[in-house]
């Protein structure tokens, strides 16, 4: 269980907000500070709560590695298939926090079973283009 | 577009969480307790999470009144449809912040056409479910 | 509840087509007879069936304002996430029916409490969409 | 296509409500009878629409088999996952217009391919549900 | 039942992937192995499952014939509305092996019912591309 | 990318059959081979193709390791919240291949942001009953 003394109470949304930036940019480089910025553009509190809560909270977070929590959401996001864009942000988080290409493909491969083989196809299919795009920019 | 300088960016996770509670009360009364409490027992760092993010800073915003959240709340989990035990929490929650069972019923007959009959009718049971048990109590 | 005894059970199909497309003019304008006519083209009964059950029979019913409609339509097919076609057609009707930008931004992040910010952030992204072009229209 | 001069157009809601009456008790017997008359008891006009377009408007049609209907209904209640009560609803409804057990069975192991194997696992219990009460009622 | 004494329990990989192959060409046509080609350059193991398993194991069972099958794929993924390119494969596969077009539309037009009308309106507009494709190559 | 000359294509699917079932026991023990008993009692040969394409083929791969599946498959059947029994299977395998509670709940929790709270506290509930379980079993 974790501890319901949990660090951190008295940290304010800009505290929050400034180690969420850093753990977005770790994970995302540059793809991330994008997506903030195309999220403010239309909704600039909106924005605030995805680094606030999303990366600020969350993947902030002592109790799992990051290359298992990008494990964790490729695999939802692939089961889920209506999430395309975020799913290839997290392709290329994976990526980024140490999941080899390999690694991505047998998860992506678990959905057929989980999701059906449509939603693992479409996950590899991104993957396919996330791949490729990063082999272009290389 | 909501305003870039939002306030409340001082704000401790501790002030968020109180007006939070404050808000959940409002909504939920005695059940918001107990689902709070019901969370903690397994996972008490996200208790405070579901607490200060969804009631401290989004049910809080003040850009939209209560009974239009809780509108748009129980059309979407109808439509999802995998969430039973929060549907009846926030059809509760849309009675006591004054959406009549009516309204309620008006509702759940649109999410037939955009879900499907399958959809609604299972918001129609849990309805049907929570409007017996609050007569019961009344 | 509903009354048992209500209004309108000798009404033909032609009379609930007529009211449903009076009320999807009201709401959609010129969009709402382009759906048609292109649904028309592939489905002509289908068409109909469109016209005369979802706004013949569900949009015109008195229980619910449109406004309340559209707000929990919005959420609906943005919690859904698998329908974004139809998602801007009903952001564009919840402006139509007095619904403002702000007030949809706020159901969009509320559902990133109940579906997601993956969710939330492509109802962000259509919105965005239907804004820019009702901008360049205006 | 199907034919934009459809018959039907002078129909009123009585006469649909009769068909689909006439229509649901011929695929569900009794049970079609007891889920529009628990519909009745939250949402009388709900109960309507569910008889006159599901049943009186589409399952009415000339265009398709029972048998086909059923296949396809089986199909995407099992797909989707969510709707176990109507699930089991039209598990009976395929055997009682002439689906066996084993196409049925097939029905739903094909659903592993295109839903997942949970899906799939889960539809079959249903269906063992469902043989298991006829059985004892036989 | 289906019998706990299945044929085929001897039979290798490669005899399941070239019954397989048979079989989803006899469906697809040259789309299918266009489909296992453009996964096999992503992932060819998966290429060889999606064979095997999908169409050497599931769509080579001899208790339902493939116009039932289609029926019952085309019907899930539409009800799922997240696998459109898998969609307009098996709407081409459903025409191949006997579907009219009609019976198609009406297939679609029920997952109104169970699904939704956006859920519907898709599928349909998917179809008008299958069909205005199968038209201009005629 | 994976090997297109990849192992076993000569193996038959009582091969497959048998490392699977060695696979499952490993992963879930004693409740493993009672989900195949219990499917077996439907549906024999989709238990076998559960253990076969499942486990024998897919879970049995060298290229990610059982801890690493199993945070995937926790995340995605939480986030697609409509296969409890198949969640509450897979967070007991979690914890037999050495996912600690902690990091479960670090997984559930992350599917708030993905899939919204009421998926996260759903499968928190989930983790909840199973823990509770197994410390009555201890």
């Amino acid at each position: 269980m974790n501890s319901p003394t949990q660090p951190g109470l008295t940290e304010t949304r800009d505290d929050r907000f400034a180690r969420g930036l850093v753990k977005l940019t770790q994970i995302d480089g540059d793809a991330g500070e994008a997506v903030v910025a195309r999220v403010g553009a239309i909704a600039p509190d909106f924005a605030r709560y995805l680094v606030e809560y999303g990366f600020g909270d969350i993947y902030s977070r002592s109790g799992l590695n990051l290359r298992d929590r990008e494990i964790a959401v490729v695999a939802a996001l692939t089961a889920l298939g209506n999430a395309t864009p975020q799913l290839k942000v997290h392709l290329n988080a994976a990526l980024n926090v140490g999941v080899t290409r390999d690694e991505i493909l047998e998860v992506l491969m678990m959905m057929s079973v989980y999701a059906g083989f449509p939603a693992a196809l479409n996950g590899l299919f991104a993957a396919q283009e996330v791949f490729a795009t990063r082999d272009a920019a290389a």
